[in-house]
């Protein structure tokens, strides 16, 4: 199987691509494609004595940056290392794709470099986060800052297909994200997005979800728009941040607490482990016609890794044609 | 000061209401009217003991539930404990009003019967929660689900009237929640209100937050529409009890852990009440044009008592009449 890699996405790139890629390799046996200044990637691999083994390299000099209009990728910026990383995958000269640079621009190069998969109204960003018990998918967590019920409809269906699927959970469990439990609740896109759920036959929904109970694992599929689910997204982040710094706090006043905090570090340790989005690599991008992986922004090696296992999961589980299956279900149920 | 309380709303009312009267009594000095079933309320306070002096109870039996359209407070349950209250209020027979009822029966309530300040778009609900090295205040945490961008601007002027003379924090930093740090990020809402209180000079508006850095204190009025609000607001509290839950694990598991929880438990204990929003009180709905505080449905005694003693720093502080200027101010501004 051969991985495209953006060797220049992300806060940590190249090093952390490099590193990512050559673990893989080893552990995976998969073979890299990687995009970037050729001289760069070599000399960073020399200095950190990263063997380049079963990983090519398909020079460009151009980067796409965070900061920059995500549509430039289709113009000024199609050839930089993720352009250049996508035209790979959409002329099939690799598997998947996976890279840590701007969600923005991975959205559209994905829509129109990769293309969508036939009758896929968007693509969206589902990330596996932590829960108590296991985790769930926020589908759509970044993607689309507007959206219509019928995209609602996709993200439930693709987030079903991928958490049966890849992580293994059984009938997952759909909810809509919204401030009340009732069907009258939230606005306009809330209560025509719930009723179309409702009829939905192909997906296991379970009405509207409180933001409070998401954590807590009562759903397995959250389906929201991407400024909503964004906005989880990265709260969920910036509260873990916090409360791991106060609980630190708590165990460095005193030497009590210090004697203390080595005692269950190991447990504390597993704590923090189980709540890192890190091991679960990165978000699909659900609806693109081949697999495309974000990979977090500030991945390290390891982070990075995992990401490349979670496309390789994807190729082997070939969550598209199920995906693809599904809407041609549901496309002769509806001409029936 | 006198300070009317809906003895009928919240979980576990009346006690919590009664319990909370009872200590704001003491502690405070102030006059209290409870609304709601006199004999329920005589004999609640008969079996836990609780003095009903400086207590006076405003007979009425109906109660609006949670569950129920929030507009039935104007007709249906136009002499529920809630609305009897209000209308007390109304009538300037007491100086605030305080209830852990239906949020939205209390917006419409505190919009209608208590009536909107002049010039005040719409009342929102501004909670302030606990973050590094402090708190902020979430403004609108549930009230409006659907805003346009001059109501943004008024609950930035507010959430700073209230987080100045309430929480004592100068120059208060006013932060737009996004999904990216530039101007042109999110949707066309986002957009324009990003513009408009750019151009405020009665704010100290600091740009986009990401949700990532609410937690970690980047801002102190965060303002947001009142269904991204609830989400944040929501997510919080159930991160909150997520993460102390793993960390109940994390002490529970073994002897070693069970002796290290033993050394660290007052530290624990201090960390879990500086997250607690029960400190807090309530949440205020401003743009009232008299105080209403909401404490959270889930209030305790202790919690009711310090929303009451947020009720009486409401009225010392005379915030009203502060936001009451800065909008005679604004439109002065405007007609020069």
């Amino acid at each position: 199987m051969k991985i495209v890699v953006d060797g220049f996405g992300g806060d940590n790139a190249p090093l952390c691509v490099l590193q990512g890629s050559e673990m893989a390799v080893k552990e995976y046996g998969v073979e890299i494609i990687i995009t970037g200044d050729e001289e760069i990637i070599k000399k960073t691999a020399k200095e950190n004595n990263i063997s380049l083994d079963g990983i090519e390299i398909v020079h460009t000099t151009d980067v796409i940056e965070v900061c920059e209009d995500p549509t430039t990728i289709l113009k000024e910026h199609n050839n930089s290392s993720m352009a250049a990383a996508l035209k790979l995958l959409a002329e099939k000269k690799a598997d998947a794709f996976v890279g840590a640079g701007s969600t923005g621009a991975l959205v559209v190069g994905a829509s129109l470099i990769v293309r969508r998969m036939k009758g896929i109204k968007r693509v969206a960003l589902g990330t596996v986060i932590p829960a108590k018990g296991g985790c769930y998918m926020l589908m759509d967590s970044g993607a689309n800052v507007e959206c219509r019920p019928e995209m609602f409809k996709q993200f439930a269906l693709m987030g079903s297909i991928y958490m049966e699927n890849i992580i293994g959970v059984k009938n997952p469990r759909v909810a809509l994200v919204n401030i009340g439990a009732e069907e009258t609740k939230g606005s306009q896109l809330q209560i025509d997005s719930y009723k179309l759920l409702k009829e939905s036959d192909e997906v296991n929904f379970i009405g509207n979800i409180e933001a409070r109970d998401v954590p807590l694992g009562e759903a397995d599929v959250v389906v929201a728009d991407g400024f909503t689910g964004n906005v989880m997204l990265k709260l969920t982040e910036g509260l873990a941040k916090y409360l791991m710094g106060e609980l630190k706090g708590v165990f460095t006043s005193g030497l009590k607490s210090k004697l203390a905090a080595a005692m269950v570090m190991k447990n504390i340790k597993g704590m923090k482990d189980s709540l890192d989005y890190k091991e679960y690599g990165g978000a699909p991008l659900l609806g693109s016609s081949m697999p495309v992986i974000k990979a977090h922004g500030s991945s390290d090696g390891y982070a990075f890794k995992n990401a490349i296992r979670q496309a390789k999961e994807f190729v082997e589980t070939d969550v598209n044609a199920k995906i693809l299956n599904a809407l041609l279900k549901q496309k002769e149920n509806k001409s029936e």
